[in-house]
């Protein structure tokens, strides 16, 4: 039997990737996709689809209203950045930044991971481009990886527990090429932090970064921009 | 001013005294209580009178459906242990464990302190009687407290976070001598995993220590028990 994983998936380029990953690793893979309220609804159903697509073994969506705690233009009323540079990106912690976002979610992963006996847990963290997160960084990954095992019952009596962050050190033109090379439908991912009529804005950060990975990967967006 | 802090609260006889211990140090508090689904719903409005008697800024109840992640006498219709001694409770990790749930109740509290622009965060956890759970032991709190620094913005800008655990080297009489003093109702905390027509059992393991713990701090329990 396979080992099984716990994936997050949000149904964007990067955790479509890293479920593609988890499943070429030979995990039986159990995807987690948390609604807390993201601006762009669209995810989920996207999210859906790749995990149908995958065939994975269960697809779970939790609702976490992370408006309630936070604040971020991700789930609130705040303009996402256009048309920046990727020094300019580079500058700061963007104000896409969710509270504590990794945390919340990887602790989800791992409660359910443990309830279904596996210490196995995927995230498509990326600490190369657009590494303004401070929770996309491996020495955060590695610090929840130790708190995991002291915080757990599987933990404590010794069972592996991991976080694998396929993405961790791979560009954005590196993710599209393994993930085309692995099966993913990257016109099922949407990357805008702003999409219009399900039409990604191609100026937000994400939609420069995209278009900026696939150009270099020389391979072909298959999405439709509403600029 | 005062200094802010997040306070985990969920009506029980330990984070109500936790409470009172972050008001007897001076900070605003924010009461933070998740509705995980727990099997004592009654807790829930126990919760909002303990926060109104502490004058808390504000009290979020968030909601967080543990039950489609975990398994646990807690929130599932499993049999809570009944009349067991003090050994048998110490022995192993109880039915009553929710799978990874103060790592996931401590990244909420920590979403919303950085939210709110404060580094504190209170929760009642105890190492000492009762000490099965795995993320109630000090070396688990670090090892959070560490993983916080370097999740969030506030962190990695070197603010400083704290993971305040008054109660945890203390023993359940002490909690209850430590609480009297600070002006904690007891007689609105429950402590019971499974109440009936609102009074506790009397049997569960958390009736029993609670008893004991009355018993030897010279205290009366304010409550009426069921059986």
């Amino acid at each position: 039997m396979n080992k099984k994983a716990v994936v997050l998936l949000s149904g964007g380029a990067d955790s479509s990737t890293t479920l593609a990953c988890a499943v070429r690793n030979g995990f039986e893979t159990y995807a987690l996709t948390i609604d807390y309220g993201q601006r762009h609804r669209l995810e989920l159903e996207l999210a859906k689809k790749q995990a149908a697509g995958f065939s994975c073994t269960r697809h779970l969506i939790l609702e976490v209203d992370l408006r309630a705690i936070g604040k971020s233009a991700l789930t609130d009323d705040i303009d996402v950045p256009i048309g920046r540079s990727e020094e300019d990106m580079a500058d700061e912690i963007p104000v896409t930044y969710v509270p504590a976002r990794n945390t919340i979610f990887l602790s989800l992963a791992l409660g359910w991971a443990e309830s279904i006996g596996t210490g196995h847990i995927f995230i498509g963290v990326n600490a190369v481009d657009y590494s303004g997160y401070p929770d996309c960084r491996p020495e955060y990954i590695d610090s929840f990886e130790q708190t995991a095992r002291l915080a757990t019952k599987m933990g404590v009596e010794g069972n592996e527990i991991r976080i694998h962050t396929p993405l961790i050190d791979k560009t954005k033109a590196e993710i599209f090429r393994l993930g085309t090379e692995l099966g993913v439908d990257f016109s099922l991912t949407l990357s805008c932090y702003g999409p219009a009529d399900g039409k990604p804005c191609g100026k937000c950060d994400s939609c420069i970064l995209r278009q900026k990975g696939f150009a270099e990967a020389g391979l072909e967006d298959p999405l439709e921009y509403f600029g």
